[in-house]
């Protein structure tokens, strides 16, 4: 798996450059086909990409016609595309990358359904002996108090332990994978006195932590969702990583969308509407509004900010 | 198009009830197949439905297995996956629903893809001679501050020659189109000196105020999605109105969980990290916590709000 | 996972039948929610539907209107939609199932992305010890000439040789993974003095062949091109088996929809233009229409066959 | 809205070329930005490619990884994916296109779903008073035997005739639509005594032949699906112009997967069980592998062919 990928690798990274008339990111274009490191072997490598800012402007003001042209500068449409949950034109950029990533992983990410995916099959061909173990300092308790967590890290010597006992059990599983596939690595038998047991049947022996890999395909719109669920911190750490990673890669490829998907997203809050009337009760209207000309927030966000909090002015 | 639907649905208001063994709601089965009039000739009428309330808990029981079977009440656990938009259970249940509505209005209704629909084809079909005329009160003034908006109501003379105007072009684009079909009404022409314009190209001729007809079948979280912006203010009033019924179907069908929904998503409001960062300057954190707690939030509740708001106890 | 799912399983066969008038079918109603047994421990289980042969025929109709009501039996209907692709109106019939397959099996169902799931999280739950093991008669050789297929059996001596170094790891990451989890399963430590690592982590261990279960929720167009699929030779035969198992459900509730599938889809052959131009020089056009009007064919379809051949008269 | 694109159209074809490494196809690059027209007034305007025939290529081997490495040539996989309806590596190339299209086209051409869409928003913006009128060639009588289809064209008389109408009706159901909106180009009232209806309502009054715009999106699995359907002579003469205007820059893009597609999709035909035995009731089998050969087809794809028809030996 590893060899000819990288072969490709150089030679993409070789290839003198195109000429397009394409819309062309130069600081997304510096990491294409390079790879990113994530966990102990795994990786994230930008294949492709189409659109960038003003793609997602381009789509919007086709919606919008004449209508907005003279009133906005591009960034704030943007910001206010993201702030109204207009969310299409963000469909109109796409990205492409490869990702390498433990099995475990796979099985969370592919519930995003709106993408386009090619995975490495086992029933086709031979998995590598590259399975993942955490760093010592990620080995965690169960949390108590919220089943899908991790409280304290291990003490280094039970994590010792558990290192050791799923080192042991990944190198068995893969020993008797490659003893019942049997090939000699050209397809012949390397025991000819044995049968060299069906692909699709001897894979079934690795446990999850084994690393599969993919090319995967996804629009502005539904990676910025991916990344709102992936990149918080009730994400399984394993995934989170990878997350961490693409969504470098979308900043420098969308800065400013980046920088709305931040402002709006990522670091705002959802509050119901028992928590709207609790907040109204004990917001102070003056220092509220002080606070929001102190961020920055123009008399139209102002606006919109106590309509939403019920509060009239 | 009119008489032969009536006559299914005479026939299966008059059929005999069937036993099953699938989830079943008493409260909306008595809106089975009976019309809910919108506008003045639409209608929202209720064909068939999956699931209930409970199947959104037992599916998310599946996911959490073991680990929420004791802790949550079954309106604990709905509300908890709306509160943290674990959205897979709603999937789980599954509506459909036959429209009569505009076509201006299926044009934005159509832009929700996550969707089952088959509609009525005037390649193959004549349409009827309906159109939408709004009501006096509904004919409103561009907004000046909101390019999608409408504003004062016209007067009631001005709105008098604006309907005059919309009806004699409705009355004379249908005149065309009929007189271009040439049929007689049994597949014959009415005029055998003339041929019979193909039907795919006669219904150019027709305004987006004239009524069309599906067939809709989408899942619970699709559906409250579509609601969530669709029975919004900001919404256009003709197809608002729609989801205005369809709400109060979806309130009978799962009660619980559009309580949550609009607790939750209608009633609630998104702060954006400035205005995160604002409501906490300006809130009073003792008022803040005695209004949740009259509110009757759990303690739970009340620690991730807090936690949402970045104010630490 | 097993004894909860028992207990309502039992509860819900026990309850009394509701009365509804949305569309029922009872050959299928006998099915609802008994397990249909599949591999060693995994199964198929009903658990709702909506809509039958019926409800296909009623989407048709709104789309072709009054066009297609005189012509056609609700049969021919169908056998025309299935024929001529015209693939809504089987979108219109929903199904829901519970399943329980290994998770090598559930990696290559999940590919179907049009469909509803929710999953058991080994993030919050502790799969039970339940792992597949293949009757020996299905361990077999690696085929030569196709990379994903299976050639001949194993002989009974290797046969079991395989079974027990594949049980002999199943078993043994399971030991590890319990270990790991020391939990007594009341959520408390069963060893005191060890960590309980967290649940996310220590489900890394298992193999792919340990089962998981899930709902799993679709529509029919999208069922039967899974099944068109997955029920087909080239399919892996451990869930080519979970296919059949549904097949069998799908023929009970929509009797007249599967007959089409099984002539239109299943039991028929694509030709590439080439091949057709073969076909054309190697067919007898005589012996051709005798065979077609032995078969029962219309006029109507033996004259789109010769269309299709690119047989003129 | 026709002014503004233009500018920036000419703004795009002036502009200096960018140094990428991504994949570029030189042949479609000399198509980017510049319009195709269609229609009376309608255009396809590339906006955007992502990938060529070769990440097609690059995407299949990652799915069978060493498996098909030495076997296969570039065309020959394409080819084998495209007859082995192998659909995921297809999805990893994607167009943006810039269409304008009469509103009756756009409703049946948003039915394909898996793509992304900006529309122009009649709700914000003033449509321009374009509509289309069929050459006189394409008036066409309605079909007696085919219920979507035209027959024979129309008298010369009568189709001046029924473009007459059609221009009245159209430039009529404009003026009134100018005449509510009021609009004197600066969203300013032309007539300061009148009100500005609003926008969203002002639009009912067009009919479906007025044309719209959009951005669309979509990757080349989804659109050789949509060329399949909107390619085919059963599809409405309009919005196959299209497809055909799509069609040619398709086959600049990809050319080996268009060709596959050519052979093996619009070129081919299905055969249903029946139709299989009859054929294979009717064929001489040397006769059909001599023209077999003489087509070219590997003895793999003769093999094949023989197996699907049934045919042993």
């Amino acid at each position: 798996m590893t060899d000819p990928r990288n072969d490709e690798l150089e030679a993409q990274l070789a290839a003198e450059p195109s000429a397009t008339r394409r819309p062309t990111v130069p600081a997304l274009e510096e990491r294409l086909h390079r790879l990113n490191p994530v966990l102990d072997h795994g990786f994230v490598r930008l294949v492709d990409y189409m659109g960038d800012d003003a793609a997602i402007v381009q789509a919007a003001r086709v919606s919008y016609g004449r209508g907005t042209r003279t009133a906005s500068t591009d960034r704030g449409l943007i910001r206010y595309l993201m702030r109204h949950r207009h969310t299409t034109p963000f469909e109109m950029c796409e990205i492409k990358l490869h990702v390498k990533l433990p099995i475990f992983v796979a099985r969370q990410w592919i519930r995003h359904r709106t993408a386009n995916v090619n995975e490495y099959s086992a029933r086709y061909s031979i998995l590598d002996r590259e399975f993942y173990l955490p760093a010592a300092e990620h080995l965690a308790a169960q949390s108590r108090t919220n089943r899908q967590g991790r409280e304290v890290a291990l003490s280094g010597d039970e994590a010792a332990r558990v290192l050791e006992l799923l080192r042991r059990d990944a190198v068995q599983t893969y020993d008797t994978y490659a003893y019942l596939l049997n090939d000699d690595g050209t397809g012949e038998p390397a025991d000819p006195e044995r049968s060299m047991l069906a692909r699709e049947l001897a894979r079934m022996n690795l446990s999850v932590n084994y690393y599969t890999q993919w090319y995967w395909k996804i629009d502005l719109h539904n990676l910025l969702h991916f990344l709102s669920l992936r990149a918080d911190p009730h994400a399984q750490y394993e995934i989170r990583v990878y997350a961490d990673a693409i969504a470098e890669l979308v900043e420098r490829w969308v800065p400013v969308a980046f920088e709305a998907f931040r402002d709006y997203r990522l670091g705002g809050a959802f509050l119901s509407r028992q928590e709207v009337e609790a907040v109204r009760a004990a917001v102070d209207v003056e220092r509220l509004v002080a606070a929001v000309e102190a961020a920055g927030l123009s008399a139209r966000e102002r606006r919109e900010l106590l309509a939403r909090l019920g509060i009239h002015g």
